[in-house]
């Protein structure tokens, strides 16, 4: 695992988490999406602040990206359990940066 | 209008929508709360870079103070047609925080 | 430890840390300050999230709160290192943040 | 200019601005720097904004658009002024985007 590949993960799993947000608040039944809309919130922001971590060097890099995996874990399993595309699509760009992460934050 | 009022009204708006945004999603009927839940976050969102602009006496602080304010005035204009209690006191702190932002911004 | 006295700590921290920064870059001897400017701007970004976290009621308030203790305990003990009065304010804040933070992690 | 391309033209400038943003803090002469550390910071933050707002559908994507491209244009010219090729490229990076995100919000 390069710096490289874990800055990847965390864009697209940046990009997967903001348009599935986006999707289930148009969903029919925006209802059972409410969990869902807010791990995709959380996931991508805390996505976004280990890009920078990664991009600038930070100290903190591996414990934010330590933290990037647990949110990414939590939002991939929440995700998962919706037959939309777009949460499946999500939970797997989830998954990926989850392992991108924890091998990072080693 | 100092900096000082203006970064403290864009607190107060920025927690107003966080809690908002919080007590929409957990509001029974969510459907009817879907563009309020969308505009609170982008509301807190923007409102918090406004607030590290001026602290951090940002050169761009003007401008990003002009753009808090049509969001947080757009975002007061959508918390306004909802009757619950967290709605209309966000609406208030939105339009509070669209004024001072605005007079700061010339 | 109330929620509301964490969050006025982050919010306290992440001003210091917003003023100290700014104050860094406009010292004379800049070269000293580099690593307070960076990890200023660390501190104040953790504890923005820190504050959304709290104010939204996110499930991972509390593993985000533990990752803020880390980075203003290591963002107090550089600021403590510069004599100037915005480091030293900016230390005192950020141990009060980190405990703060520490103790809502629980 | 499709959404795609101006959100790749984000995404390359943020990264342009975090890592000249690290390279100008490890320059030997950087208090030269100052300036160019602040915009980077500056425009890395409003490109993560812009990112957020065109990936998630906002209502306000254009108007994000527009001060992310005013942004882009001023740290564009400050890093011009210094020959380090982090700056330079940074600099391109940034007229690239700034002209993406002028498109965009039209």
């Amino acid at each position: 695992m390069t710096y490289e590949e874990c800055i990847q993960a965390c864009i697209d799993c940046m990009e997967a988490c903001n348009r599935c947000y986006d999707a289930c608040l148009k969903e029919e039944n925006v209802k059972m999406m409410v969990e869902c809309i807010r791990t995709d919130r959380e996931c991508a922001d805390i996505c976004a602040l280990a890009i920078k971590s990664m991009q600038s060097n930070s100290p903190f890099a591996a414990q934010i990206c330590k933290l990037c995996a647990e949110i990414c874990e939590a939002c991939g399993n929440e995700c998962k359990k919706h037959d939309h595309q777009h949460c499946q699509e999500c939970a797997e760009a989830c998954y990926r940066c989850a392992e991108a992460c924890r091998s990072m934050a080693k």
